[in-house]
């Protein structure tokens, strides 16, 4: 069972969204990774977000580039929160990519986070704040990330001044 | 039957689209007009799509505005050509409604076409050309619209002129 | 109590606000509105996520324009999911809004929603959807209203081709 | 004889163009290629639409970078079906090689698709969709080409998760 | 004869043309304005442009908006220099407009000059100033132009001041 | 003590902005360098800003990109004069960076420099020239620098014209 | 004599400046307002600017539109702190005038603010927290406005929740 | 003498001006190339430009970058026509270049050519069509180079098709 799915648009976009998976197992939230193209594979996406969705799914996200409509499609298929991460590809280094995730229209959210690696983390960090509204552990494990970022910068700043 | 299928992601859009439906009644292609939300209404959506295919439609219009996944959502379920219209809607203008729906990963085209009311007409008369390719009569009438329209300028300079 | 809090960053924004405002009405969700800017009244801000947050908060919703810091500074001081809301002021149309609102650092998530009045709508019903995830009944209600929205477009398509 | 001809602004999009010019060859539509400035040889790219339009010419595929007047310098002097392919050139990485390929005027249709590499070989996909009307091999070819697409995701899904 | 002719891609521009109309009245500069389009009469435009050419044109003057080849395909025919006005008109505001006419490739330049109302006035004051090169009363005549400008100024800011 | 702060969002800008922390040292401007994220660290923030406001610093520089909320939360929480660099990271260059530092409410103003490392040098340059306002010597050592710098040129100049 | 001196680049700017003329008024800032062109008048607001500097001003303040030189001429003739604020102005509401006034080369910094009527006020208060450096009531009032400014913004929060 | 100055506001611009350089050399066009900063050294730009049109100038050509106002200072200098290339330095790769340059107040004309390398050519062309209209020999050999640039591009179409 997964609580959290990653979709992407493309196979390549996978090293860019490694830090997101990382967050997801460092936290303990269990999750499968798809290739799923909402253009290329219509059919399988609807196929594998409807069977993850019946053993449980809690939150989807999405990550795609270009005309981005992989975390739309998948909204438009399921009420589950849709997270929807916007590639930096080339040429127009995710602005497209951005506005196609972000300005859906009235009625269907998507939740879109920071375009490229940055976003990927982002997204999974919101699905694990999403899961710690009935989970207290998660909730105590986010603390802790949070603190120990402040705490990791800190330190920066005192080796800087040292 | 219909040989053009129109489809707007919101009824608004239907003022927007009237150019391109007169040129289609003017050219004696029959068509039909749908509002089908990719992301509202997608199961109506694709069977509205399905039916209109077994009865022979030749080619596919779509018109939306912001994340506008219509077009890309109909190319990733037909094979016709689909032709999409980025609709002008605020607060961007259409700038995310045209990076929507002409950034395409390769492997699924989409033929975007102007923004707006412009969009709406010429997304007609490619239509038209695309059906000319195996009907001489539309290919004549495309060819005096062509010449009428060149004319229309030649007489408002002269006019400007005297 | 109130499950969600919406933060608007000048009280100008209340009537674009005021679809997502509806939609928590209409699902029986628990919510506060306040004015609250991160700029000019920071001290008072934390004071009443904090007290929000004491009292049970469980989704953050935060809309303001421009240079749109209120959803990031929000993020920085609560691990509750926010969701920011890009409001389309001039002279940009929001874009500055969408970029402030969206791209945020790796290690502090925003979710961003569509830009203006539909951004607002669609923000209540992502909180919704998160709220859902342990709540069936509210699960229900969405599920009810995505029908009726489906419905609502397939009935105005019949009338135009009736 | 070509039913399709790709014009280039510039010799140095050939290798860009390449995966286009393989779609044509594998789907076995008889095609052309041609160096052609719409500003530097306007006569000779006319010479040539004119020759190749005599001989059954059927689609134009156009791709050119910066103020990319190609297309629509195509689609003003034919009938046929025009398709603009927007060239990713620096400084501005397509942006300028978009707009000014897809925001024809009303009566002057060009069809855009995606910037640069992914453009091009959707526009050969496009052109390949068009001849598919009236071409039942070629539209059977067409469709095996999207289920191998749809497999091979699925493939790459499936490795992905075992 | 005319020394500078003004093309116009749409008898709608007109209006906004009017102060740069109105500069070469003022400066003694003979002209002739016309509606031609590049993509809806492109024959009669380079008909119009080679007999003005003919008869001792000097400076093209080439307004157009969106994909604005009118500059352009002009600069394409002619060697004389031509000026581009892109034109203010929606969705982009001339956006589009400004990189059509802009960006052109090495070998055929289009001057361009400000967006809209103000660059149809500087289109008109940079042919005066190229043809002041061989005429010392028009010259003369931008001279006190210019000194009379200066002066508004100076004016307006003492009647601030008093 | 420190007349002037430099807060960087990420200690990867360090290198970026190491020519204004060298023309602080240049014109001898005490200065402190701080590693600080308005989002991931807040509170330390806080507290170094108020220790430096209260040991007598003149000037703030905050350098941050992406969703760059530094300079505004410091300017929130000082009535000092705040210089924000907004810094020239990927995917957007600094587009986001510029908007998310420069478009603030009114009521809250930061002085916002050129993108990235000219801006860095620009901000210091900003700070001096504040200082000088009370500090005779520090406005003859600008001055001088102006004219070296202008000396500079003219002897590039000229050694390009020898 | 004048501590700040405003500068318009065209005097239908003025309505746009008020907020930021009130603010100097009500701080009691002793202030001159001219409507001098960077390109226009280029002579005039030299001699203006040297005349108050000569005479004692403190901070410069430069608005203009468009490709907004004003504030970089000002910062090329002055070591005086410039604050530049980038005016709205049709048809690309402000973009050009904020990168025109903000991208600085590195050595002549100018102090952009945001853009439009927001940026008038801010320049304003920038104005007002650089003079504060060396007048302690002038700080005291600036702490008093930003207290009246939480305030308003705490009565409003509280008006809407009674 | 010369008869086209070419201003740079880098020494670092040289190398992409030297297509426009070789332009004018291969033309036999009198010309002088400068370093010279609107904002690091005004006051010898002046001297420079005085001391060009005294001895008889006839064009000039202003590369620049970021705030790009060398071309809109020389113009205010000058009633010679001004021809600006934006050079496309980073971070925004020449927008801000191009703006900068371009959007000129209603009085003053800048003729904006492409961003780069491609502007720095067509900058040296437009000269000398603008030379070409007192200069027959100029002429003529500006229609021959015009008839090599398309027999060239024809010479690599007939290769490419052998």
């Amino acid at each position: 069972m997964a609580e959290v799915a990653i979709f992407m648009g493309s196979k390549s976009d996978l090293d860019k969204l490694s830090d997101g998976i990382t967050i997801l197992k460092d936290f303990g939230v269990s999750h499968e990774v798809h290739v799923c193209s909402a253009h290329r594979s219509p059919a399988y996406l609807m196929e594998i977000l409807k069977n993850l969705e019946q053993q449980g799914l809690q939150v989807v996200i999405a990550a795609a580039g270009g005309a981005a409509h992989l975390a739309g499609v998948c909204a438009a298929h399921t009420i589950l929160p849709v997270i929807g991460v916007p590639m930096d590809i080339p040429p127009l280094n995710g602005l497209d990519s951005l506005l196609s995730t972000v300005q859906m229209p009235g009625g269907i959210p998507v939740a879109a986070v920071s375009i490229g690696r940055a976003g990927a983390k982002n997204a999974a960090l919101l699905a694990v704040a999403i899961l710690s509204l009935k989970d207290a552990q998660l909730r105590e494990r986010l603390l802790q990330y949070r603190k120990r970022m402040a705490a990791e910068i800190q330190k920066q700043d005192q080796e800087l001044n040292q």
